[in-house]
């Protein structure tokens, strides 16, 4: 049994609903590994072994101890749920894919941590946008990318299927944060030449819903231009 | 806090995913209040106060006491959780629709249980499908429709948002079992003078796979024709 856990929805997002309505602490109730966003979309989160650490827009880690601070948007499992081992000789994005559909994964949603030496990873940040909230497309002008070669660092990341595009974004969504926690993301490409790690393959995909915020109850999902929408907003990964 | 707890998805139901794979045990674990179908989409199935009725293909409801019985599909949730009166003066699909957009719930799962007297109600159900199983368009050829006029009983509905069509049936999904058990099934429509009962607001979705199922893992999902596909098979319920 696992279960993969899941704060509002990437729709939310895109409907400018980018303010923090969840905090750390409930998040930590529902795992200790995961990635996510701060309040105003700010930066890049990820949590390893139940410490977060926060990638701001201009590529600096901060750890974060404060766990009152807020999500808009967070994906957590807990590491110790049921799990496979995982290794590639090479690694980059394609044999994420491929792991996909080498062990029929396609419907299922399923969750990686790995670890390993990275010739080269490129990753992007975005800077805590402000009310009134732009939209995602807004922001893809204002976020940064950054590259770093031989890096050693661990990978989190999930797998969704293209059902529920527009809950979450479809296909992987990974962050990266370097074992010297001085650099990370959300992972836009890389290289590596061994990874290692676990996989995870969620029976359970428990979607939490920010029923009392005000803007959530609110927004509006423009179902047709959801996936035009996502992939614009979310960028090729393969 | 209030969950709502899905087995499989109507993708895999339209995938012809339609073999029982959960038992009314594990149901019965997340709820005991809820709605679904029998293995081979063998009629309707309404879970009421923890007790589990089938209809059959031929409008009969038998009380099921066996909880190995399986289930490709079913939505439950437990009647204690947090939740609020509410009654209408009238009834009929409409009031319902109503009160989501009344109470600016188009974002959110929610639930009701309702009682009343009613003046007319028009139910459906669809007998048992065999291996190789027919596709829900082709079921909708073979499942019959009943009526009854003056008949006291329970609705038990399900409201989805449309960001989750294709997951579930976006809009409301209710069944009927009438008071002395021998009417019910998937309600097309209904006229009732008053209705009263509990409407319950879940800010947790919890989605539950059949990961182990070969025929889940294998099934495609054709995104393309999800939408229509779905308008087909479940019709109007306005």
């Amino acid at each position: 049994m696992a279960t993969v856990y899941q704060h509002s929805t990437l729709a939310a997002l895109m409907g400018k609903v980018l303010g923090g309505s969840a905090t750390l602490a409930e998040l930590k109730q529902h795992g200790d590994t995961g990635i996510g966003t701060f309040d105003g979309l700010d930066g890049e989160m990820i949590m390893v072994d139940g410490e977060v650490y926060y990638m701001d827009g201009e590529g600096q880690i901060h750890h974060v101890t404060d766990m009152e601070k807020t999500v808009p948007f967070a994906t957590v499992h807990h590491i110790d749920d049921e799990k496979q081992k995982v290794s590639f000789s090479a690694g980059d994005m394609k044999e994420m894919v491929s792991l996909i559909s080498d062990r029929q994964l396609e419907n299922t949603f399923s969750g990686v941590v790995l670890r390993g030496s990275f010739n080269h990873m490129k990753v992007r940040s975005a800077p805590k946008s402000e009310r009134p909230f732009p939209s995602l497309s807004e922001i893809t002008h204002t976020q940064r990318e950054f590259e770093k070669n031989d890096v050693d660092g661990v990978l989190i990341g999930y797998y969704s299927p293209e059902l529920y595009q527009g809950t979450v974004a479809a296909g992987w969504h990974v962050h990266f944060l370097s074992d010297d926690r001085t650099f990370g993301g959300h992972v836009l490409g890389f290289d590596a030449n061994e990874l290692a790690g676990d996989l995870t393959i969620f029976d359970n995909y428990e979607l939490h819903l920010p029923i009392h915020d005000k803007e959530f109850r609110e927004h509006h999902v423009d179902m047709d231009g959801l996936k035009e929408g996502v992939a614009a907003a979310e960028g090729s990964q393969d």
